[in-house]
Parts: C-alpha cells; sequence; structure tokens
C-alpha cells in the first residue's frame, strides 16, 4: 500500500483507526474455548467486525510468541487474515546487526507477508536499512513511546536544539523518505507531538496509546495531522476486551465505530480541505 | 546458573566463549541437505563440537523467524540442545511496553527455557522490569553494540559526563543488580571499555564482535576483565562457517580450540589470582 493509497483509504473511509490485535488467550471470551483454534477465531471475528471501522491492522508479536511454536503458526495465519484492504503492521520492535536485521526483514515481509514492521532505533542505520531495501514494505521507527519508561532516554537531551527521540526522527529521514518510513509517536505525550511535526511534517505517525493507555484522540488529531492525515490511531485492549460475553465482536465493533465516528468528525475539522500530489 | 555458577564454569574451563548460533540455511553445509532436519542437525554437531571449549550458546532468533514457524521450533529445539551445563542465551533483542514485555519474558524463559534474553534498552524501565522479575533468569541489556550504527545514538553526550550506553549502564543498575543483568558491549570498540568498567565494575559484559567483526580478543580481555571474569566473548561466523565440508565440525571445534587457549592464557595473564566471596 503506497502513501497515496492509505491517504485515499482513509479519506474514504474516514477512519485512521488501527485495531491492535494483542490476543492474549488468558483473556478470551469462556464460550471460545471450546473451539478448535480459539486464538484464531477470535482474531477472525474482530477482522471481519471492525473492518469497516478501520484502516489498518497490528498484531503485536509478543502475544503470539509467548504460545511457542504454535503461537508463530497463529501470527502468520492472523496476517494472512487482513484483508488486503487494510494495512497490516507486524509490531515487532525488532532491529539487529545488518545481516541480522535482514532476516528480520525476510521474516516479515516475506513469510509474514506484512506491509509493515516496527524497528527499534538504538541500533543505528546499519539496523533499519535492510527493512528499507523492500520495495513497496515500511519501516515504522520508535520515536517516542507511550510507556512511562519513555522518559528514561528518549527525551535526554543530545544536543542543544533535540533530544534522543527527536534526533532519531532527523537522523533518520538520511535514511528513507516518507513513502517507505513511519514514526511510532506515543499519544499520551500530546505537547510533543508539535515537535515531531516540526521535524516530520508529512510522514505518516503511528500513535499508540488512544484507549487503554489514557491519549486524547481529539489532541493527537489536532497537533499530529498533516494534509495526507498523516496518522494511524491504534487502539488494542480497548476494542479487544470490550465485552467478555458471546458479544464480544459486536462489542468490539461498536468501540471502533465509536473512534471511527470521533475521527470522522476530527479529519473535518482539523485536515486542511483539498489534496492534490 | 549463578553469578558464582558462571565464574566456577568459566574458571574450571578456562574459557569465557560464547557461540554464536546464527544458522543461516543457505550457508549450510551441502552434504547435510539430504538429512531429514538439516538446521537441527547442524546445530547439533556444532553443539557437540565446540562444548569444551566454550561455556555458553547464543542463538539469533533473527535466523530462526526467517524460516517461519518451522524456525520458531527449531529455535526451540535448538536450545533445548544446549546441555545444562552451558550457559543459553536467546539473542532477541526485544522490548516493548510493559504489559508486552512480559509477554516476551514468557517466551524466552518459560516457553524457551533459555537462561538469559537480549533485551533493548530504548524503551526504559518498565520494558525492561518484566524480564527481571523471572527469578534465576539473567537479562542483556544492549550497551554499546558493535557495528558501525551504533556511532549513530549511543555515543551522544546526553549530560556532561555521559554518552547515551552510559547512561542506560547507569540508569539500569537501579533495576537490577549484577546477579540477573549483563551488557552487551561491542568488542570493535575497546577504549570504551575502560569507561564501561568504571560504571560497572562487577558486572558480566556480553563482548559481540570478535572474529568475523574483527575485535580483538586481546584488547577486550585487557580491559574488560574483572575479579570474576566478567566477561562472555561471543564468536559466530568464524565458528559455524569455518569450513563448508563434510569436516564442518571438526573445524568449528579447532576454531572454537584456538579462542579458548587464547582465552586461557587471557585469564592467567589479566583475571586478579585469588578469588573470595
Amino acid at each position: 500500500m503506497t502513501y497515496q493509497d492509505l491517504f485515499e483509504t482513509i479519506r474514504k473511509k474516514r477512519s485512521y483507526l488501527c485495531v491492535g490485535l494483542d490476543t492474549d488467550p488468558a483473556k478470551l471470551p469462556k464460550h471460545l474455548l471450546d473451539h478448535p483454534n480459539p486464538v484464531l477465531e477470535f482474531n477472525r471475528r474482530i477482522i471481519e467486525a471492525t473492518a469497516p471501522y478501520c484502516v489498518a491492522y497490528k498484531p503485536n508479536t509478543a502475544f503470539y510468541e509467548a504460545m511457542g511454536s504454535q503461537g508463530w503458526e497463529l501470527l502468520r495465519q492472523t496476517l494472512e487474515l487482513i484483508p488486503r484492504t487494510h494495512f497490516s503492521i507486524a509490531d515487532a520492535k525488532r532491529g539487529d546487526i545488518g545481516n541480522t536485521s535482514k532476516m528480520y526483514a525476510k521474516a516479515f515481509f516475506e513469510d509474514m507477508k506484512a506491509d509493515a514492521i516496527t524497528v527499534a532505533p538504538y541500533m543505528g542505520a546499519d539496523s533499519v536499512q535492510p527493512f528499507l531495501e523492500f520495495e513497496g514494505k515500511w519501516t515504522i521507527l520508535l520515536a517516542l513511546t507511550s510507556n512511562s519508561g519513555s522518559q528514561d532516554f528518549q527525551v535526554l537531551n543530545v544536543d542543544e536544539d533535540h533530544c534522543l527521540f527527536e534526533r532519531v526522527i532527523k537522523t533518520s529521514q538520511v535514511w528513507g523518505d516518507k513513502h517507505q518510513m513511519m514514526y511510532v509517536v506515543g499519544a499520551t505525550q500530546t505537547t510533543e507531538l508539535q515537535a515531531v511535526r516540526k521535524l516530520a511534517p508529512d510522514h505518516f505517525l503511528l500513535v499508540p496509546g488512544v484507549g487503554a493507555q489514557g491519549g486524547s484522540l481529539e489532541e493527537v488529531s489536532k497537533w499530529g495531522m498533516n494534509r495526507h492525515c498523516g496518522l494511524l490511531v491504534n487502539a488494542s485492549r480497548s476494542i479487544l476486551w470490550a465485552s467478555d460475553g458471546e458479544d464480544f465482536a459486536e462489542a468490539a465493533a461498536a468501540e471502533a465505530r465509536r473512534l471511527q465516528e470521533h475521527m470522522s468528525h476530527y479529519l473535518e475539522k482539523y485536515l486542511p480541505s483539498q489534496q492534490h500530489d
């Protein structure tokens, strides 16, 4: 999916919602446990129910790895369930020396067929570049995350004008452009969104932290939106666990629709009117 | 394996060698390809051949993930092949928000039964703490890596006295102690080892970059060794691919023994004589 395709999808669906498929088997609705493959069935029904209201899905690899080799297969099958009309993100936060990052890129882009992968920036250029070499695929670099630990290193000043996460955004723009790279920017830190937009006015930002983590969707939209929307806002727990009864999929759809309706409103309010490029 | 156990093993075997099991199926000796499970057979023979000369093994998860769900099972089976007398490290470089890192910890400590996992520090305290909560297990935090990209962010000054990797070492010592935490310090940067030892005099360091990446084993030993050795020096490619013929295991053993003999010499030369504590 290209930059322009993604924007067209967002405009058409009036949504920039990404649904996080962080499926913890311990939290599954009890009636599903009799199903031969409860995790996959849960994901299938969540995807079917929420597809009208979102533009992207993002399984976090940790939840699947915790299920062992069967979990790895479930992750692959989950990525297969995501319709080609939707953007798929493997939230893997990988990153290693060059020849090793290339193996991760193969795993997620070739075997798993994800459109995008999240990557940790700590190891620098040669740990990120192998991901950027895959044409038509996206690298989503961690910049400012939404957890409390983001304050430990990401906000340390590294020169007179920049803290670490700003430097990550600045330096990485030499490695790739807005057509292949996005940034993770935590929604619980809305004031920093302005700083991010100064450095990366045109890039898409993947914004976690709305919903269970408490970020404000309106603040994110107000300060983060650019001429091509430039936002994918993720919600996981508030959608997946909206109900633990037999109506879990309907409840997930209702929560996804609620977020989409807000997004539709914010697109009208904050998206500059007509786009041509 | 405890801190003291690890030191005893090193002293007994006169070795602080870690063998990196970064098994790229494209590089396997041709005669193995007829075997029903060539990757596992390769690892089994490498482990058998090198076990007398090393104290630890470190499969890098990327090489296994690139093989799909079968690869994930091969990783588990490879970790099972590592004798209980040897320290096992899942080189996974994971790290995510707290509830997600806990899933990674379960995957590698419970399902895979690894003694240790490598963790990326970028997301701070709550991304690392879930790993430290597993008793008897080790967290090996990336500090200064051996690749060229380490110069992009890790060496940036974050205050008058510390650059980022030094701050990572300093801050993380509040999270855990030398009995549960080690640091990755790249061997291609021997001058920085002195700075690391000022901040973490007693911790074990996992040192990649000796061998194919060109680090000097003597420099690492001279500047990195502490009263309990405090070093695990990793070699992967120089051992695994010492020969691509039928003698690959013997060639791997020869290279491992060569490194072990140097290590035996450096233990005599640089390890302070008698240890009691």
